[in-house]
């Protein structure tokens, strides 16, 4: 079995949180004091808020409301406030754009394997997102999670009956894709994507894992890989 | 099988919004014009937003600070705006309160029956309350779904391996726990809240169903009802 990340695997994700934090330091700029960090404040302010709104842009919204708040000491404009708003549902209602070569993939694989789509953040969001993708009929199971952790592959992988030597997992980031899957005795393989957000950077982990440039590789990579 | 409802089922959630509203029409009031119903407007803002948000407390508090902006005429002042973000974390940490008899009646639920538990709303955040509530563990199954329609129920009975037939769902509100499991030929109860959110009522649905004061009551019920 496959298992697929979708934001920034299968689709552009980070790209448009990048845009939506450079627009928001624009918005909140005539309340910003010399010298302050904003794009910063607000990263801080969504990983302090994480454990209470988990992922997700209505909780990256509320996150910049409440840096606007913290930034102007309470004086940002009502229009502003209104403003980041409107941009959080922009960000909700945007497209799904595929990234290159990624359709054709998901086929070939589909045809191989049977495929699980693994993907963490905001239940409503994310459907939406795979019903605009056009791929929801490719995949075996959708799995929407809160955290990508070991004890949830372990649950994904239990309730689909598939021990983790027989799963492979492919995605972006080596936090939530590939360490915790290793860690269970699976397969894992990155496809790093442009960005990578802050929050999933991980250092120093030591594991050795294979690294594909595009998801377009995946298929024959598999195919030919020596150990599966 | 039985299916059960979690907010308003198993623990007390409607009265919670319905506090949270009565401190927002006071927090928004020295910016409330004459004559305006600021919960109705906050409603209409809500459902408005039910598309794009889905539902829970992010969403919530999000058309908490829209419906403030527009009766203000973006006046609302930002320690204000700061007062409705920290209301809605307030109810996001607020400890899971059971319903009178709730732990009994699923203790005994859980050695007749195999349990599944179906609710709706925000991922984490029913996460959490499902781990707060300390009945996760009574449960073969734990479903967080967008939307509870007949191609939801669909869904969670096909993943389980139960036939409509063998499952009775249990809930407070007609329109998402009775209706679409009847539609599907499956059985349900419903042992309605004290209040029931407007966008849930379900009107002239014609439908027959067994109503009980209590989920006390269920497990006796369940023993004794002629047709399962």
């Amino acid at each position: 079995m496959v298992g697929l990340d979708a934001d920034d695997t299968l689709w552009h994700n980070e790209t448009y949180f990048a845009e939506a934090a450079e627009t928001f330091v624009q918005i909140l700029a005539p309340w910003t004091p010399e010298g302050e960090d904003v794009r910063a404040r607000h990263d801080a302010t969504e990983r302090r808020n994480l454990e209470l709104f988990g992922y997700g842009i209505k909780g990256f919204t509320l996150s910049m409301v409440e840096t606007a708040l913290e930034v102007s000491g309470n004086r940002v404009s009502g229009l502003a406030v209104a403003e980041l708003l409107a941009l959080g549902k922009r960000m909700l209602a945007h497209p799904v754009e595929l990234l290159d070569g990624v359709a054709q993939a998901v086929d070939e694989l589909a045809g191989r394997y049977r495929l699980v789509l693994v993907t963490k953040g905001d239940l409503i969001h994310q459907e939406q997102k795979i019903a605009r993708s056009g791929l929801a009929e490719r995949f075996e199971r959708v799995e929407i999670v809160s955290e990508k952790d070991e004890a949830t592959y372990a649950a994904v992988l239990d309730r689909l009956g598939v021990a983790p030597e027989h799963f492979c997992m492919v995605g972006n980031t080596v936090r939530s894709d590939v360490l915790p899957v290793l860690a269970l005795g699976g397969h894992a393989v990155q496809v790093p994507y442009e960005i990578t957000w802050a929050h999933e950077r991980a250092a120093g982990h030591g594991a050795e894992f294979p690294v594909l440039a595009s998801l377009a590789e995946l298929p024959a990579w598999l195919a030919t890989a020596p150990d599966r």
